[in-house]
C-alpha cells in the first residue's frame, strides 16, 4: 500500500483521537509515527500504531497525563512522564534538555515513569537537526537473556547518538538496541523462509542458531558482542533509574503495563557551539565520513555507510511512489 | 612470575623516571598500572609498560606536559593534553568532570591532543568510588575496517560506564572496546593452539572466522554486533572530536605517533546525589543485580555476573598470591 504523508498522518490521527488524545496531542503523534514511516524505520512507525491504541484502551498509557518537574539542579532536570504518551513526554524532555545545553553548554533530562517513545532516533535526529549532540536512552522490560543466563533479564534499552550532519545536512544518527536482531526481524525472516544474515541467538538446547523460528522459541536473543552488549544493556537499565530516580527492567516486569510501561529515559544534550566551531564540526564529521568511505568495500557489501545514512534511500522512494505501508496494517489502522 | 604491590610499583616507577618522568608523575603512573595489573587487566597494566617507556623514547609523549584550559563555558571544560602522558591527563580530566558535577550536577570535560589513557576503566572506578556516575570514551587510530569494508578506518574506541556499588561496594563497571576482540586476545590464543570462543573476524577470503592467526593476517576484525559496532564506534570518533575541539582517527593515523598518539577523550560525570538519594541508587543496582542473577544458568556458563564483578577473583588470588606479572614481561621492564 502507497499513501501520502498527510493521508497516513491523518488517519493515524483519527485513531489516537478517538482512543482518548486531545486533537493537538493527536497531531502531533500522528506526525511522528508517520515520519518514522517515512523515514522507513516501519516497525516503529506505521506498524506500531495498533498497539499503541491498544495501550490507551487498556489504561497503560494515560492520553491526558502531563510532565511534572520533580528535581530542578542546575544542568539536571527530572520530570515524572506520569504514563503519558510516551513520545510526547521524550519531545518534552528534549525541549527541556536543549534548553538547559544553552544555558549550562551540557543538560540531563531524567525521565521516569514514562512509556514507550517510539522510534528512539526520533529525538536524536530532533535535536541534531537543531544544532546539538544527543546521548539518549531508554530502559524497557526485560526481553533479553545476559550473558550467562538462559532467561529474559535484560532490556533491549535502545541507545541513541546523534550529531548535527556536515554542511547543514542530515544528522549522523545511531539508534539501536542492545540485541543483534529485533522480535520483529525474527519474525519476518522466518515468514520469508529465510534464515539470519548471522546467529541471532541460541536455540533451546543451548546452540547458536541463525534459524529465526528456534530464537522465537527459545526467546534466548543474543545481545551485540555476546558479553559486551549483555554489560552494556545492564549498565543503560540502572543508569536509566539512578539518572532519572526511576525503575528498570524488573519493576517494568512486575508492573505488567506493557512494552516499556513505566520506563526511565535519559536524555543527554549538548550544544557542540560551546565545544567547538560550527565549520570545524562540519569539517571534522565530513573527513570522518569521507575516511570510513575510503575503505575498498568487502566481498558482499554495497560499500561502506555512515550512521543514519541509509534514509535517502527511503525519502526517495517515498517521494517518488508514496510512503510504503504494509497492506494488514494499513488494514488494521483503517479499521480501529 | 608473582610479585607485591610495591615492588611492582616501584619497578615501573624507575623506568618513568630513567625515560623522563618527575618522581611524583612517575609514582603516579606507576600506580595506576600496578592498580590495573591487581585487578587483573594484564594488557593494560604492567604489560603496557615496556610500550609506554618507548613511546617517551620516541618523543611521542611528553614527559613534562601538561594540561592546558582552552575553553571553560558553563559546565564544559576543554583541555589541551600537550601529548603530555595519557594518564596523568585523564585523572586530571576526572577530577574536574567531578568538580563541574558538583557545581552543575553533570559536567563535560574534552580532553584534546593527549596520549593512551592505558585503561579506560581505571577512570571510571576513580569517579565511581567517590560517589559519581561516569560516560567516558576515548577515540583511537584506525584498528578496524568498517562495517561493509575491508580497509582498517575506524578506532576500537574504548566506552566506560560506570556507577557506585550498592552499600559502598565496589562499583560497576563496564569498560568495552568496539572490537569484538582485541589484538592481544587474537595473539593469546593463537600461541595457545587454540580457536576463538566466537567469530572475531575474516580471512583474507571474506569469510567469517574463529581462526585468530587468520584475522591476524587479514586484520580485519570485527565490530560488536556487526553493522552496529561498526555505526557506534564511529560515533565516538566523531563525538570525541566534536567534543573536545580535538581529532579522530583519521588524523592520528597521519600523525602517526603510536596508539592513541593525539586522540580525543570526552569524560562526564553526573552526581547522582542530585537525581536520586543515596539509598535508592543503591537499591536499585542491587535488586538489579539480583534479578540477572535469577536466570536460570546457560548451558556451558558459570553463571551471570554483574559488570565489573570479575575483577573479586583477581583480587583474592593477588592477595593471597602475589600479583601475577607475565615473565618476559617482567623480565623486559627489569631490563628497561
Amino acid at each position: 500500500m502507497r499513501v501520502s504523508f498527510d493521508e497516513l498522518k491523518n488517519e493515524i490521527k483519527r485513531v489516537f483521537m478517538k482512543y482518548g488524545l486531545s486533537e493537538e496531542k493527536a497531531e502531533t503523534c500522528a506526525r511522528i509515527h508517520t515520519e518514522s514511516t517515512y523515514d522507513g524505520i516501519y516497525s516503529h512507525g506505521s506498524n506500531r500504531v495498533p498497539r499503541f491504541a491498544d495501550y490507551l484502551q487498556k489504561g497503560w498509557v494515560d492520553p491526558k497525563a502531563e510532565p511534572t518537574l520533580e528535581k530542578d539542579m542546575g544542568a539536571i532536570r527530572i520530570y515524572n512522564g506520569n504514563m503519558g504518551p510516551g513520545v510526547l513526554n521524550a519531545l518534552f524532555g528534549a525541549d527541556r534538555a536543549m534548553e538547559l545545553a544553552d544555558q549550562y553548554g551540557i543538560g540531563l533530562v531524567g525521565l521516569k515513569n514514562t512509556t514507550h517513545w517510539m522510534r528512539g532516533g526520533t529525538y536524536g535526529k530532533y535535536v541534531a537537526e537543531k544544532g546539538y549532540v544527543a546521548i539518549m536512552w531508554t530502559n524497557t522490560e526485560a526481553c533479553m537473556p545476559p550473558w550467562g543466563g538462559k532467561d529474559c533479564r535484560l532490556g533491549n534499552n535502545p541507545f541513541v547518538m546523534a550529531c548535527p550532519g556536515p554542511d547543514g545536512g542530515s544528522p549522523v544518527l545511531m539508534d539501536m538496541a542492545m540485541s543483534q536482531y529485533a522480535y520483529g526481524k525474527l519474525q519476518v525472516t522466518r515468514l520469508a523462509g529465510k534464515k539470519l544474515p548471522f546467529p541471532g541467538g541460541y536455540d533451546k538446547d543451548g546452540n547458536l542458531t541463525d534459524d529465526p523460528g528456534a530464537i522465537e522459541d527459545s526467546m534466548r536473543i543474543l545481545p551485540i558482542g555476546y558479553w559486551k552488549g549483555s554489560a552494556f544493556a545492564f549498565m543503560l537499565d540502572i543508569l536509566g533509574s539512578v539518572l532519572s530516580d526511576g525503575v528498570g527492567a524488573v519493576d517494568m516486569n512486575a508492573a505488567a503495563k506493557g512494552s516499556c510501561g513505566g520506563c526511565s529515559q535519559v536524555m543527554i544534550v549538548i550544544d557542540p557551539k560551546k565545544t567547538t566551531t560550527a565549520e570545524a564540526m562540519s569539517e571534522t564529521v565530513k573527513r570522518a565520513v569521507e575516511y570510513i568511505k575510503s575503505a575498498e568495500p568487502s566481498e558482499h557489501s554495497g560499500g561502506v555507510r555512515a550512521p543514519g545514512e541509509g534514509i535517502e534511500k527511503f525519502h526517495k522512494d517515498h517521494d517518488e511512489n508514496g510512503i510504503y505501508v504494509d497492506d494488514s496494517v494499513w488494514a488494521e489502522i483503517c479499521a480501529l
